[in-house]
């Protein structure tokens, strides 16, 4: 191959870790050497150094500030990924043996978070999807919580299923969980819902390696002393997320996706109109197929960051994808666990790629229809 | 600033996160965009594609082979720094009520990782050199462990204090096990003394947010069912450290620095002497200043990674700094624990930029001394 042609960026589908701002890349790029007027790279420099302590504190502020995060709440960076939080959760705020930790059961995401609440305490399932193979979120009658919710924890987005939320679920009183990891900073939140918001960052806000933690401070005094270290929030609170290390690098990127979305794209409302106009565009043309193209998620519960559908069958769906990555889009291929086709397209996919698939789909329904 | 100016780079004597091979931020840069032939940035490609999984593969395949790392041992990449190795330990190795964690304390990072014991199960201090201001490694006399260890814990390379074991302490047929988070890969090691090693990665192997774990197979049977699935070894080796998203990036830089200490340096016996020879440029300067500079360490305990000294008073230990940093030497200052000037030294530090440093100092004694 020619060096063009090794170098050739594709339209990337993928659910995550996933595509990244072309100027954010860029920036990275040009700085990966020394950061101007540092002398080393954001890679080589101490988290106690002035210049990270720059990079931690924009980041925090540019997230506060697209975010519309209150005063109310702190914002942590953490390790561990949501694998991690759905532990610290439940170890953290699942402290009066009286209450229970409330769980509504959407997709994958949901179910795994769930599992690990009984390590800690008592778990309830306030309602599961999986007798609807999760192809939808619950109408407000059919949530049923428990007598006395510690917490009320809810899968914002489902990436597996492309399953979202629209409106919060009532938490009645209860504060409200959500893992947002697979559509933090794709539409504005009213965060005075919320108790705690957690999010990995590497589908929609950066990298594989760093967890935005978004947690209401009164909640820290739940936080216990017998906690490890690591695992304790108000530690990590009272450090300003310094409490060892961070991962510095996802942090810088974290701060540099966020200046993109504030500087580039407008904020989280104009955010939200492309996000919506990305994914009506192909939904259009799912619901037009004639049948052809099915998609997975009710029509109200149908995810903008996720498009979950299938072919008539899997040879078909097979066909679509390797021709797909012949035309230069990537990592179609649902997730092993529901076949068919996924394509994510979170905030960084430009306007151009859903374009060009949406083009692909079409010719490939007259092809095969 | 000209463009220049704002991207010269200086010798970077930061304790970490620390210099990197100046190849391997150049192909970090190069390949930014576009992972050659993939379409995507390294960022960007899911951790289940077969080129991340060709990238994991090769970064663990290297490091075992760079590090001799037995069949005997699995190699798992980790998350949470060493902060959360001090609690995953003892959670997984310290099951018997009837057996004790044993600590030997040489430092900071030592005190550290004794603090968390006692949240799983019984410590026992074997040795503390508090007393001694932390100054050196515990003669084998000095050592009482428990009647019965569930392991011994040591910190191989004290990055503050900068106090080196040369030889492993005696675990008394008990799995030995080792932060050595500042000086993996900086010689080798006979891993097969070991039951765990564990390192974080910013200081000689790479970038912060990933930490390696070495861990001897049989203890994986002690990791209990009932552990958070994150703090679980056991699963990590199962799932091949892929339970959840592992820190990607992190783990592709850690492959190169693997790939530089093979290709380029040769292996870490001649990593081994290099090393002693820019730490033994400074030392010399030290032990021949008269008095002027003066070691922490006890010279048969000093480390190769972190050279920790100072001048007669603060004043001249700021001077120095100041001075230092003006001549593109920065991060010379010492951990605000202790004061005085530190310079680390870790695998990435050229040679010339020790030699530098050594002429800086001898000329800064023959000015002030």
């Amino acid at each position: 191959m020619s060096t063009e042609t090794l170098n050739q960026r594709c339209f990337n589908f993928s659910a995550g870790p996933a595509v990244l701002p072309e100027l954010v890349l860029e920036q990275i790029r040009d700085e990966m050497l020394c950061l101007p007027g540092v002398g080393s790279s954001v890679l080589e420099i101490s988290h106690r150094s002035k210049e990270f302590g720059h990079i931690l504190n924009d980041a925090r502020d540019r997230f506060r500030a697209l975010f519309a995060v209150p005063e109310s709440h702190d914002i942590l960076f953490l390790q561990g990924g949501a694998c991690l939080q759905n532990a610290m959760i439940p170890a953290n705020l699942l402290v009066d043996a009286e209450q229970t930790g409330d769980y509504l059961i959407t997709g994958s995401w949901g179910k795994k978070s769930s599992a690990e609440a009984h390590r800690f305490g008592n778990m309830h399932v306030a309602w599961n999807g999986d007798d609807d193979n999760f192809c939808r979120v619950p109408d407000s009658s059919e949530i049923h919580r428990s007598a006395n919710p510690a917490f009320v924890h809810f899968t914002s987005n489902e990436t597996i299923q492309g399953v979202q939320f629209h409106t919060e679920p009532d938490a009645g009183g209860a504060p409200l969980v959500a893992d947002m990891s697979s559509d933090v900073l794709c539409r504005p939140v009213d965060i005075d819902k919320y108790g705690l918001i957690y999010a990995c960052a590497q589908k929609n806000s950066g990298v594989a390696g760093v967890t935005v933690v978004v947690i209401r401070k009164d909640l820290l005094e739940r936080c216990s002393d017998r906690l490890p270290l690591y695992l304790n929030y108000a530690k990590h609170s009272a450090a300003d997320s310094m409490a060892n290390t961070p991962p510095t690098f996802a942090i810088y990127v974290l701060g540099l996706v966020c200046k993109w979305l504030q500087d580039e794209v407008g904020g989280l409302q104009q955010m939200q109109a492309i996000n919506e106009q990305k994914s009506n565009l192909l939904y259009d043309i799912i619901d037009t197929s004639q049948g052809f193209f099915q998609g997975h998620a009710r029509t109200q519960d149908r995810s903008i960051m996720n498009v979950v559908f299938k072919t008539p069958n899997a040879e078909l769906d097979a066909k679509f994808i390797a021709q797909a990555a012949a035309e230069n889009m990537t990592t179609l291929k649902g997730h092993r666990s529901l076949g068919g086709i996924r394509a994510s397209i979170y905030n960084a996919m430009p306007v151009e790629g859903v374009e060009t698939l949406g083009n692909f789909m079409k010719d490939f329904l007259k092809a095969n229809g």
